[in-house]
């Protein structure tokens, strides 16, 4: 039986932002981001309550919801003990890193988060395809979305396709050494919004294009051939429908290009973008040139340097009572 | 400049057939298959005409153009002759081993052997990117198709994904061992009716399970994952609108996959079902088995068994004027 690990007063746990989609995967990739994602702390209460303590971070996070049952993290605290049978209350101090809809799956590291800080409680702690689970309830409950294409990297880390969330199938996709530059400007974008660009059909020779994309993406980083990466990492799918939504989004892709990105195009469901370089030197050179064209459409923006192969979620810290005396 | 090898007599080559698409690679994989092409003789002769002296093979070959304009053949070997400024006349022999409109890459094969026969009478042998580009040029002749997914495999051999024709990019995707059957019903199926079933555009969520499917596969072949694959190779794009056309797709299907098939779907337009094994006893169970259910559906058919990785066009014969003497 599933017991709280008595000793244990209070987890701190981080998870990362991640970037969906990356150009060719709709709905099935999606890769941490070091250096950005939120934090949670969890700490044992006296009673059976829980309760929503705080939510700072970034601007707007006061707007989150405090009802638990709306909350993503508590939201999924809740059905963690519920599920497991646990009798016990918590305080949530949750600090947002991520933007809010912002195209860097925050909701999805807030549920993440949260399962992982929870699960640090547990005396055995839960095999990974549960932790998958919750996170993905979690999310669910923010935004509708099942996918896992911000759940599962912010999760296991690194540069995922999931192929399933039931059963749990994750193929975690090689990387050649490549950077990712995450450039996010003041601006924020509804998922659902960015989903009814959608709901038109596509021509088949849309489809063929895009699967040709995907297929030389994915051998590409089999074979570490970066002029067959560069050739094919291309959205012609979802990028000509929802480029719209972002104010400057060719100029922004020209310049990144122009700075020697390999690719570059909308992270998520936008406004934030993504690009790819092979070095540290270039990728500072694309941010810088990705920022600079979104500030001439009058957007400040932010940027984040990672490599493709970032770590996931994890424990930051464990306070236990002995510790206290 | 180019002239022809001027001992040289007459000129034996085989192209093979080829399955295109596999499942998840529409219009961009295609697959060579062994012990089943169309051989082409090639003799000079003394006047500078090009004629087609025989048809023969499969049934209704007598049925294909012997106007040189039309027959994919020797409208190759005219643009060849052509294009190289070269004056020389032949008699053209091909014997169809590939059944017509089957789904099996019958054209391309034509115009890869003839192109292969060609070349060998060459001084300087063309390199691939030309061979490959008069193949299609070939192909074109007789499909109005400019894609490749035949030519390309029939030309190379191997399990092929085409980036691109023009400029020539293709990438030989890794075979974990697998056995390609493929059987083929009696019973023809224009590309151009087949074709005519593809033009509604396609929902989001087709095009994303789809995605999903070929990545997985692509994935699986270089990791050589044969659970993934057997998850993965599944049509949902195509298959479910042309299956139609091929009496009996769903048994034959069901029955090459209760026979121990990983994939079973149609071969290029149809209606030829490939399938694929790891090894070759269960090849021979399934290919019967898929054989069983067309008899059931009072359909007669053939079927060949090959390795994933077969051998490309070749020339099988030369003759030199001093043999003769």
């Amino acid at each position: 039986m599933q017991i709280l690990n008595s000793d244990i007063v209070s987890v701190v746990a981080f998870a990362p932002a991640t970037s969906a989609n990356l150009a060719v995967g709709f709905d099935i990739m999606g890769a941490a981001i070091s250096g950005v994602g939120d934090r949670l702390s969890l700490e044992r209460r006296n009673d059976e309550r829980l309760v929503i303590r705080e939510i700072s971070g970034v601007a707007g996070a006061e707007k989150l919801p405090t009802d638990i049952e709306k909350n993503v993290a508590s939201a999924v605290i809740k059905k963690m003990l519920s599920d497991l049978k646990i009798s016990a209350g918590f305080d949530v101090f949750l600090q947002k890193g991520i933007p809010l809809s912002s195209g860097m799956g925050g909701s999805a590291s807030s549920a993440v988060v949260a399962v992982v800080a929870m699960n640090a409680f547990l005396s055995i702690p839960l095999p990974v395809e549960k932790l998958a689970e919750y996170a993905i309830f979690g999310e669910h409950v923010a935004t509708g979305n099942y996918h896992g294409d911000n759940a599962i990297p912010s999760l296991f880390g690194g540069f995922t396709f999931i192929r399933s969330v039931s059963p749990l199938k994750v193929i975690q996709l090689p990387d050649p050494g490549l950077k990712l530059i995450l450039v996010h400007p003041d601006l924020e974008i509804e998922t659902k919004v960015a989903r009814s660009y959608l709901t038109e059909p596509f021509e088949l020779s849309t489809v063929v294009a895009q699967t040709s994309n995907l297929a030389g993406v994915i051998a590409a980083l089999y074979t570490k051939d970066i002029p067959l990466l560069q050739d094919c990492m291309q959205d012609v799918l979802i990028e000509p429908r929802r480029k719209a939504l972002i104010p400057g989004f060719d100029e922004v892709q020209r310049a990144a290009k122009n700075a020697g990105a390999l690719a570059c195009s909308i992270s998520g469901a936008g406004p934030s973008m993504f690009a790819l370089t092979t070095d540290n030197q270039g990728a500072r050179r694309v941010a810088k040139a990705m920022q600079n064209a979104f500030a001439e459409h009058q957007l400040s923006s932010q940027s984040w340097i990672s490599d493709l192969q970032a770590s996931g979620a994890h424990v930051e810290n464990i306070v236990k009572y002995e510790e206290l005396l």
